[in-house]
């Protein structure tokens, strides 16, 4: 019997991605982050638009969550300029735009900037062609680009289609990842604009139905109000289905912890929570809330409060692959090939 | 008989000193490069203005100077954005001035910046104060900043007063540079805008004319005509004494090598050669021109064309300091004590 690490390999977008690469971070498994490159709002979207870069944000906080650096240089990674020209931009987007535009290559600046962070795993674009994120709405609108559609409160009266422009082909570092991993987890994130975003990509979708690793969907803990209004967690898996090809998934994670009720309140415009309707022998269920950091009472007005809590759903992760929590960098995946 | 490296410490601005700094870090000795902090032109002073920071422009020069990191790192600190919001702003000065925002503090900014880019040396600011460089011209004429001083073409005809304001306490980590010393090496660099700025911080001059380091005064090569017209040698002298108190330099440097006419004819708006008119032994003739990158005609255009060669002023300096070329961590410098 042979000992070796765990290949855990996540999909998803910014925020979400953060959040279960920061708890897996503590384990010893091998970790990679495919990253959506559909982002086009704020410092990100301004980049691509005057630099013709790629979208830098998202890989930007999967590369802080997975870093060994010190406290200091991931707080600079996230610093945002506050005045004049440079206002909004945070700093680590612009750290990988010039390093894009010095190398001639994203994937080159992203391998540099892991250097640099000293981050502990992989993080890898799911393309690398400039593309845009669209949506065409039953009523014939055309959302353009993932912040419009992140912002729409009209896609729960249905939409036509979802595709990206132009159509791209998968980074193949990511659909190697893909095919190599022993479990491959999905979500939470943004539905469309994080996840969906990521199976859009020709050869993603065919590469999750291929790969022998064990596929893990994260169903997000709230609905957002006019995106997935009354999605129950039956939904959230027919909707990734559909762009999935089928139902692959092995495990369902779903949080059944109810956070405050001041919290459901302050919540109660963005959305509700997701409440599950499965009887399935894949659904986990686990008290996933993070503690909430409100130390004024301003922090109630912020979004994503709720959130996933990094330890809860790591440690719920490594139960489903059984890999224990111990030294960083000993084996302690027992395999039997 | 024991054996140390010896400590050279150089003194200026923004390209005179990298020029120098380039030249010495080959030679087995420990550098420290004490920086000016008059500089208020282009990238550096949008962000002293809209951020509040303190010139990060002239520092990045001396850190890329002594940088060990890659070509690639290198040429990053340089790349200057060319699009939108960010078009003009380095990369290296938007680097120092957010690790400044984020560590408040823009010494720590620079020894987080110097340990990413692997830097053989020091690189010390003068003054830790935000100050800004001023000049009174004869006839009243208020000249404020280093940028618009550099840009007047009317200083050789006479000014009052030159002076940094507010009138700035040096940086205890410079006096202590240049007090451990066993050479300091002044210029070549804009005489107001770059030398004399330094000498302008309290305390500066005042350890120059303690510190037992030889010091070693680099003359310009060319006049910069409005500036320094007509200067020679010796009112090169004469100008740098008045502000350090006395001519206290104990050795001067100067190029005897003529630039071909071509390039002469080129700089002719710009300036004069500067001639030797000192019959001192302490002048040091040396052929110190760069061979001129001419590969298209429109170099031709491009100022600083005409500049001290690295490798032949680093020699000649260490000609004069008895120190020999050899490998980098070797012990080359004997002294008696």
């Amino acid at each position: 019997m042979s000992e070796k690490r765990l290949k855990v390999c996540t999909i998803g977008g910014g925020t979400g991605n953060f959040v279960v690469l920061r708890g897996l971070k503590q384990f010893p498994i091998d970790i990679s982050a495919i990253v959506s490159m559909a982002d086009d709002g704020g410092s990100t979207g301004i980049l691509r638009d005057e630099l013709g870069v790629l979208p830098a944000g998202d890989v930007r906080q999967c590369m802080v969550a997975l870093s060994d650096s010190s406290f200091l240089m991931r707080n600079l990674m996230n610093y945002r300029f506050e005045n004049g020209g440079l206002s909004g931009h945070s700093f680590g987007n612009l750290f990988l735009s010039a390093l894009e535009k010095v190398t001639g290559s994203f994937e080159r600046a992203v391998e540099e900037v892991g250097r640099i962070l000293n981050i502990q795993g992989k993080v890898i674009p799911v393309t690398t062609q400039q593309v845009r994120l669209r949506m065409v709405l039953k009523n014939r609108k055309l959302l353009e680009g993932e912040k419009q559609i992140y912002l729409s409160k009209e896609i729960d009266k249905g939409y036509q289609s979802i595709y990206l422009e132009p159509y791209p082909k998968a980074n193949p570092h990511a659909i190697s990842e893909i095919m190599e991993a022993d479990a491959v987890v999905i979500g939470p994130g943004g539905l469309h604009t994080s996840l969906i975003a990521n199976l859009l990509v020709d050869g993603v979708a065919d590469a999750l139905l291929e790969t022998r690793a064990k596929k893990i969907f994260v169903v997000n803990l709230m609905n957002r109000k006019g995106q997935t209004t009354g999605y129950q967690v039956s939904d959230y898996v027919a909707e990734m289905s559909k762009y999935l090809g089928r139902d692959a998934f092995d495990h369902i994670i779903v949080n059944r912890q109810l956070p405050p009720k001041e919290l459901i309140e302050v919540y109660r415009e963005e959305g509700e929570l997701v409440c599950n309707d499965m009887e399935d022998p894949r659904v986990e269920l686990a008290d996933l809330l993070g503690a909430p950091e409100v130390t004024c009472p301003s922090d109630l007005l912020r979004r994503n409060l709720i959130r996933h809590d990094s330890n809860a759903l790591a440690e719920k992760l490594m139960e489903i692959l059984e890999v224990k929590k111990g030294e960083k960098d000993s084996l302690c995946y027992a395999s039997s090939t």
